[in-house]
């Protein structure tokens, strides 16, 4: 088994990121496999649509941290996830790609873990599981074209309070802004995903990957400036003594939701 | 008495879709008659606004899909409305008016009877009425640039789950997902309709236009680009086995909203 | 004391509109120096965001209309502040200012008062507080990028109704449509903006700035054409015989928040 988990049945993938003691945090590793069995899943033509979940306690805790936080002050950049080449090619496969993505939110979205929402079709969250984009507290900048896309799904005045402040994100909230359509209790969740998948796996594949294709041309060169912007900044601040100071900072505090990392 | 029913009163252009008989469905002469009567109604300076509705149970029933069922599989492209000449030609003119439209749906909208919707001011919509986008499950793509808009004006993932599954739209969800901006009873439509036409009628003409067409100037491109990108993936899909099969179905599960078609 | 007043305080920028007497209107020397207390404001390292409200019972009546009815039908358009420097000055620095900025609604906000809460980032409106866009009942057009922002911020259908009608947006309004994140009570209104305001305080001023950068970036361009658009057509509109009756009818019609103006 992997770092991620794929199934296939009834022309659905369930992907589950599967790094359940480090709260599915991705290494890189874990980002090329996403990104493979998201590419592969798009090749098929008996895969009319993708389930995103996670395995364990959490969605998916983002950027592994303490990772960057052993890398020190004089790691290279390209050392760092975010700038190495797994990054991209997840985030920037599942920004393009030509299927329906459903996510079932079962626990924490941190960082890539709640950026990644901004490029499914349709989320489903736990009414226990909270979001965060902590960029700013963290002395970086967003990835993932959050700092496009955050105001444009959430309303500018919901994602400007969140991403200033890189405060949590309740299961509520999540849904009232429209980055989640709805919330259902924890035990309840993969049901309603599933039902949504499956509605969605009786329709034809070619009008899905058409209709999915049209809905990403109309975005897809608003989000590659926007990524181009924030790889260019965060380039430029990470590894600098104010975002390390702030990842220590945010390690030491040991937030309950962050003991294992 | 036409395809299309106008009267101007108060300066207010009311315009009513009226083949009752086919719940509005849109043929290629009330495309061209509605065209018209909106372009008229821009030219003219005693017009402040426009009202669109339908005349009896239906706002429109979309394209006539019992005419492109007995089209069959042989028809040329251009036999097709949203091929011919009357489909862009009302869309169009709807889509760069320079004049304030305002809808009353005063019973279903489908298809172009949906997408129409995201191309008006403001809707007013029946608590009775629903509304449909079911491009995906009859095998084909969304035309009027639902592709673009559909997530715009509804939200990224309420508009995901209703094109990719092409699901019945309530008034109620229609007013949460901001492509109505009230739900009123059926007897008071019209009322609580031509009020808000008569506040903007009492408003000089010139800023109106002025005003509108800047509204319109800000998104026409992107509408353009949808528009295009929607007529190159029609033309592939329109008339194949899995169009034609799943209008067949579609006309053979005989919803009781359509049972007249 | 000038027509704005500057507290810096806690790494932020309180800016408060201070012509109480004529409801906070902007002349040339109010927009001169607000605009010049939000580009020295970004300048600084120390500031981390800025919190702009107004001295007494209104937030901002915009500009001063009793002044463009003195001056008439002969005056240059130069003459008009929409169109003579202040306005571009102040409105194109909020625009693209490179720190969070967070509004507090204390009353009415009319015309620039209502649009340049388009361009902050979170504003917490006094639940007594009204906002009005009027360009259309004046006989003008919306100005500040309203006819883009308007739209995009408030949704489609909401901002036509209130952009084609002129009429109030009540505070409760203002919350559903997104020009405001919440309505307070007035005792509360600065306790619950400073608190906001603290918060991003706290986070680091170069993350900060980045980030405001990009989110700029993101819609810059567009904000740009749409104020070229509505330069024009001001510009065209303004001093015109339907826009100088609009202004006396306007004026006569002395509503009481504009009693004293």
């Amino acid at each position: 088994m992997g770092t991620v988990e794929i199934v296939d049945n009834a022309r659905i993938r369930l992907l589950r990121f599967n790094r359940p003691d480090a709260l599915n945090a991705f290494n890189d590793e874990m980002y090329h496999e996403a990104g493979r069995a998201l590419t592969d899943g798009s090749a098929r033509d008996d895969i009319a649509c993708v389930v995103l979940t996670g395995t364990g306690r959490a969605f998916s805790a983002g950027q592994d941290l303490a990772e960057m936080g052993r890398l020190g002050p004089d790691a290279k950049q390209s050392d760092f996830g975010a700038e190495g080449p797994g990054f991209p090619h997840f985030l920037d496969t599942l920004a393009a790609l030509d299927k329906p993505v459903i996510a079932a939110v079962n626990g924490i979205g941190v960082g890539i873990g709640m950026t990644m929402l901004l490029h499914v079709d349709v989320a489903f969250i736990a009414t226990t599981a909270r979001l965060r984009a902590p960029f700013v507290p963290l002395g970086v900048v967003p990835e993932a074209a959050g700092s496009l896309l955050m105001p444009v799904v959430m309303g500018n005045q919901r994602a400007a309070e969140k991403l200033y402040t890189g405060e949590w994100i309740t299961a509520e909230e999540a849904v009232e802004c429209g980055i989640a359509l709805r919330a259902v209790p924890p035990a309840e969740l993969m049901d309603a995903t599933m039902d949504l998948a499956h509605r969605i796996a009786r329709m034809p594949v070619a009008s899905l990957r058409a209709t999915k294709q049209m809905v990403v041309d109309a975005r897809i060169d608003a989000v590659r400036a926007a990524r181009a912007r924030e790889d260019n900044q965060f380039r430029k601040m990470i590894g600098r003594p104010a975002n390390m100071e702030a990842i220590s900072a945010f390690l030491e505090k040991r937030d309950p939701d962050f003991s294992n990392l």
